[in-house]
């Protein structure tokens, strides 16, 4: 059966159907020129090859400079801008050189033009070596006259762009659309972080792990009850996750032998710092091991280790455009990667003159080793009481954290598979034993010797780059004062 | 600097670690033979080519059979499983053969034994030419000797198993636990959605789109206020998402082009169907598009193709599984893809002697055409505000649905980008344009032509499967009634 329409056939009644909500009488006009058959060129391929040509284009207005009977535009697409003029003459009358200058900077605008080699390079723009001789200009969609921030502004490191980012984005969304786009770091930053999540995933499928989706609307609060946010549901309540915890390790029980899952985790902590979000993304790996939990550790270490050469060999454009405005010294990192003993960690601050007690927790320290390490053997007095005991030491146990540039990103251990012992280490922490019946009952059909670990998306993002505050990695930031846009 | 360790030197007393939580005097003696050198066999790689070798295998009892002074086990590893036996004689003591048959089902064991060819083929095992002949057992984890479900039970098609599977994994975490393990198809679905999520994300990366990060909690209703869930936030309230279409629409208005998510989406209807939750994956694209918005809808078709293809040629061994218990028609696709009109859908609906109105929302309809077919141009009244009107009958809409196997899977279409017609739409559905400021100031500084839909990865997956309970294709269902586990 040959389907009823025509592929790309473009009518210019179909046409119009997106320039609906055009006012401009212009962008109707276009409309009329069958434009479903017209190839746009994009700003990046505009080089002397292209000299001669006359081309279509769609980009915004960056900036629009009127000098008598010319008008400059710079066209702008993500952070690749030309230089475009119309001048009065043989092509194009005073009228359309009044118009071009009247358009507001950022609107969306069609250009049919001629490209022109020129003989000193445009130093402005990111296409030195051609300009724009337009022919034909269609408002696509027009800006307000006013804008909420100017990208100039923006992208300046001193300016409100800089405050902006720093603290999540301002208060509109129109606020964090401006600071995104063009050739701010916003789109670098997010590009990135894009690349961190498709990394982290295909290097666990190749190590056969298997993707999984963990509830956030759940019963009970399975971590003991604190700093959870409650939800009204139906006629009773509910809570929001703090991790997918008990989920992932349900399906280490149900033999599915090494997990992962990328999803929202929520806290309602009010703490107010440059590493705390109420709600963040997880990444998030659960995983049988055979003899050893350092297994874990090891697939771990080396999943972060892909990540890191992966955005070393595919993301430079991105990491040099953040470094051009937040410069920061290359991450490094070694293979195998560092791990340490935390008491030897303790006994290597205490050398620099760090006093801390042996059971202090040890976190969010001065960078004394590596862009990345691992701390190994934790005290078990400030880990979570489903952490595995060292068999050696009570006093410590098979638990770990992962720093990159001395902020930790993971916080990871061996588990307890085994009902009893569960039980014993949840009254030991005082935990009501009814609330976390379901979690301990998990462990009683046979279940594998296990370990894993969350990391903390933006955390990662922000360290991996050398930024200061997790607000510049997350694109809509939540935290106990923030809940827009 | 070498780390202060070695890799995988396996001291006793490293390796006892594991083994801290298990109560078997035997695990603890399995401890000092240094099994960190092991090497641990898969049950899939027993074939005759590894015949009378000695290997190492942790597996699950799967069953138990002791018959005079022999006890034979069938060992399991996920869908794999093989014979192992164990009789009085030179290599065993009657101690010992008793001890095996004392192992309760579901347990995890370490095994030592020889592999043996079968003269004739075992029909009950995954692995039918070899046997095992144990030297040595080690429990690993010991299972308690009542089960919550029989796994015989799990997947006998009009069993318990079924019952639980169909709403959606009975109260308790272990008996889901049990039924997703082993020779049931739930391993093999959870397998195949993970599959689904990863040909989404590669498929779209290949076409320049861009993964974005959205937040759940939200401080607006953004589609109007209705099914919408509640959360406290520290002294004030705010909403989980229903969607992420301000987020994703933000995007587009920052020029990223093209973006998707994938992750939970919430919905507080209290509706008990076969194809509602309450908490989905939402699996969701949003780009701008140059002339039509059937470029759109050329992507996103697209992309469900690669899905199928790649379901199709990666997964056979999953859907085999599922077949098996639940059989249906192999799922068939065209290409292109089929596209009809709404109005064309209804007149032949009508000829097929349905009765319907002219704008009534047709979905959920049996299956006339194809297992995936678009339609396309829905009545605009049955959509929601922000949706672009068709500008050739204002009765219309530039919108679609998609269906698998007669369901719907996918709602989208071109949303208005301009401020003045979405705020003339919102007054027509009488919604209270304060609330939704922010998301109409999101189009007042030059937004792109651009739509986008979201598409159910549970409802794909049972659809694709052709199963009948969208529960059975979440791991964790949540509906009005059903928050746990």
């Amino acid at each position: 059966q040959s389907p009823p329409w025509g592929r790309g056939a473009g009518t210019a009644a179909e046409v119009e159907a997106f320039m609906w909500a055009d006012t401009q009488s212009s962008a109707k006009r276009a409309a009329l020129f069958s434009p479903a058959d017209r190839v746009l060129v994009k700003v990046q391929d505009l080089t002397p090859d292209k000299a001669d040509q006359l081309i279509w284009l769609r980009a915004r207005v960056h900036t629009s400079r009127a000098k008598g009977k010319q008008c400059f535009l710079v066209l702008r697409q993500q952070q690749f801008n030309v230089q475009a003029l119309v001048a009065v003459g043989d092509r194009a009358s005073k009228q359309m050189v009044k118009f071009a200058a009247n358009i507001n900077k950022e609107s969306i605008v069609d250009v049919e033009a001629v490209v022109r080699k020129v003989e000193q390079k445009i130093e402005s723009c990111s296409q030195q070596d051609v300009e724009l001789h337009m022919e034909r200009i269609f408002v696509i969609s027009q800006a307000e006259p006013r804008l909420p921030l100017q990208l100039e502004d923006a992208v300046r490191p001193d300016g409100e762009g800089e405050e902006v980012r720093r603290n999540g984005g301002g208060g509109t969304p129109h606020r964090k659309c401006i600071i995104t786009t063009g050739d701010t770091p916003g789109q670098a930053v997010f590009r990135l972080q894009s690349g961190v999540c498709q990394l982290f995933r295909d290097t666990l499928i190749n190590k056969g792990f298997v993707e999984i989706q963990t509830p956030k609307i759940i019963s009970a609060a399975s971590e003991g009850g604190a700093n959870v946010f409650t939800v009204s549901y139906f006629k009773t309540s509910a809570y929001l996750a703090q991790s997918p915890q008990l989920y992932k390790q349900m399906c280490i029980c149900a033999d599915f032998d090494k997990v992962f899952c990328v999803g929202p985790v929520f806290r309602a902590e009010d703490s107010n710092t440059h590493r705390h979000l109420t709600e963040f993304v997880g990444l998030d790996i659960e995983m049988a091991f055979n003899y050893h939990y350092h297994e874990v550790i090891d697939s771990i270490t080396d999943t972060m280790v892909q990540i890191f050469k992966g955005l070393r060999d595919n993301f430079q454009t991105e990491i040099q455009t953040v470094n051009k405005q937040y410069p920061s010294e290359p991450f490094k990192f070694l293979e195998p990667t560092l791990r340490l003993e935390y008491t030897e960690g303790v006994a290597m601050l205490r050398e620099a003159g760090v006093e801390m007690g042996d059971e202090d927790d040890l976190r969010s320290e001065p960078e004394p080793w590596d862009h990345f390490y691992v701390l190994d053997k934790y005290p078990l007095a400030v880990r979570p009481f489903y952490t595995m005991p060292d068999p050696n030491n009570p006093k410590y146990s098979n638990s770990y954290d992962m720093f990159m540039r001395g902020e930790e990103i993971l916080s990871g251990a061996q588990r307890i598979h085994d009902a009893q012992l569960l039980t014993e280490r949840a009254q030991h922490h005082q935990i009501d034993l009814e609330k976390i019946k379901a979690y301990i009952d998990s462990f009683r059909y046979g279940a594998p010797p296990h370990g894993g670990g969350g990391i903390g998306l933006e955390r990662v993002c922000m360290l991996y780059l050398g930024l200061h505050n997790v607000r510049q990695t997350s694109m809509f930031p939540r935290d106990p004062k923030r809940l827009t846009p």
